[in-house]
């Protein structure tokens, strides 16, 4: 099989190509097992560092329609799409939020149509798409109500990905995705982007800046239970998603108290100390408008993961980071 | 005031239109009653048969982007966006109704946006938004899960317009309509067209089946609350939206076999008996797909409007019927 994973160069695509080279196979449509060819890793920069001769990196504008032609053939047997533009820059640049985050992914599910493969095509969406007055728990019949570009973004993505499997043009599988946390690297533009960074950059000897009241309630998932769940999404057979395509997964539900906490107990006071709390009006906004639970049943039926504390999120960072520092 | 109306040869289109002739005014943007100047009444084919300086008729091709400049300009008050591609149709061409349901809508608020205006944009949504496992009433937190494409395209109309209000590009308004019953005319190709159809045929002396059971549960709303909709729509302050800009409607809600038997207490036996169950599966797919029934518990707060017998709409469309045929 040939698989496209477009947001490639970024965690969680690197993360996904890697585990789809260790697993050497995915389900066919027929839900037998297919050995994986090749795996088109896209991305707006080149991937880098996963050097196997079944991956071939390009890069370029996913929003150009000559583009996805290239991206996808009648080979194609699977699409993860996982490039976006995250929320906090969704916001400030509205017309890249839409392009990128909703006529991309219209153009790649009209590309599958046009070839007639129907494709599998998995994506991530985002509890982003909740919002308003909102229950404790909300359950998967709790209505959307986006309060940002990027949770309009993603329901419109959501749901044009719903009627186009309905309509058997592709066959999808959107995963309502937590927060993942405990991202590497460099601080981002997402909103949520604080809530790696006050556990990564204390970790690795850097102060750093909480936006939020420590009462914020976050609904997470580890990096770790993020990529089982994209392959799970994947090899789910289709007659199983009796209650639709777009599946809110499963996660932790904690406070930003108990996530310092969790960094307190594991590695210290001198590093828990190195985050300060300033809270920015224009992220609590945002991050106030998601959810901080939800009851994720459908998900739970279908076998999605979760994770259960956030101690074991902690150590599987640290765990992560020594091992790329080595 | 100068108001464009899309859809407007159609038939709420034309009773919105006289409403707006009739009444000379509606509210500017701060509250205060302004004249009506101008209507552009644009549609597919001309408005005919409304005589009145004030109205502009003019048709085209409403995804046009050429078309859609040439429809709103910076004096454009409001807009009154009831232009569509019927349920019925949308799911057999599907590419003409992504055109028109959510392309045309979306090239609208562009045009508004790209004006800077803010203009009042009202718009009609509808329950074929909602669809899968389904609660005996449907409260307004319950998700859109729309099984057909048309409530797919209205659902994504009604994101972006709730989207493009949070920014302030526009001051947006979708009504979340029931099945508006009983229309006059033909036969449309809209999946709800027998609601209309089992009450206007036989009245008109013409045989018509009926292609659902007589159990099935319709969500009604007369064509003269309709329009009181419509235009409290437009007329609410901006302030009192405090739940969003897409509102589910109030409604009857009534079997068919109710319905049927209002028909025979109105018009007698010999009428009543000129419509045939004959069962149509697709018809049904798509119908069954629908709530029955609603809370409507935001538009109720709002002051929206709604029929609270059947026999009152019946009698209504007999009394038009007669004024039309006079």
């Amino acid at each position: 099989m040939k698989i496209l994973v477009t947001g490639a160069a970024g965690f969680l695509g690197r993360r996904l190509i890697r585990e789809l080279l260790a697993r050497g196979e995915l389900a066919g449509a027929d839900g037998q097992p297919q050995r994986i060819e090749q795996i088109d890793a896209f991305d707006v920069v080149p991937l880098e560092g996963i050097d196997d001769p079944r991956v071939h990196a390009t890069a370029g504008d996913i929003s150009d329609p000559a583009q996805v032609e290239r991206l996808i053939d009648a080979g194609t047997t699977t699409v993860f799409h996982l490039a976006a533009i995250v929320s906090g820059q969704a916001e400030l640049e509205f017309d890249l939020g839409m392009r990128i985050n909703f006529d991309a992914t219209r153009a790649l599910l009209e590309r599958i149509r046009s070839l007639g493969t129907q494709a599998r095509f998995v994506m991530t969406s985002s509890v982003a798409v909740f919002g308003g007055a909102l229950p404790a728990t909300v359950e998967d019949a709790h209505v959307w109500s986006p309060q940002s570009s990027y949770g309009t973004e993603k329901a419109l993505a959501d749901l044009l990905l719903a009627d186009y499997s309905r309509r058997g043009f592709v066959d999808g599988r959107s995963l309502r995705m937590p927060t993942v946390v405990v991202r590497p690297g460099k601080p981002n533009r997402a909103a949520s982007s604080f809530a790696s960074g006050i556990i990564r950059e204390p970790i690795n000897g850097v102060d750093t800046v909480c936006p939020v009241a420590p009462q914020t309630l976050l609904w997470l998932m580890s990096p770790d239970r993020a990529i089982d769940n994209l392959v799970h999404g994947h090899e789910l057979p289709k007659d199983k998603l009796t209650n639709g395509r777009v599946i809110n997964m499963p996660g932790l539900s904690v406070t930003v108290e108990e996530m310092l906490a969790s960094l307190r107990r594991i590695a210290g006071n001198e590093v828990a100390n190195r985050v300060r709390i300033e809270r920015d009006p224009a992220i609590e906004r945002i991050v106030n408008s998601w959810p901080g639970n939800f009851s994720a049943n459908y998900a739970r039926s279908l076998g999605f993961v979760f994770d259960t504390d956030f101690d074991s999120i902690v150590r599987a960072f640290i765990a992560d980071n020594a091992a790329l520092a080595a």
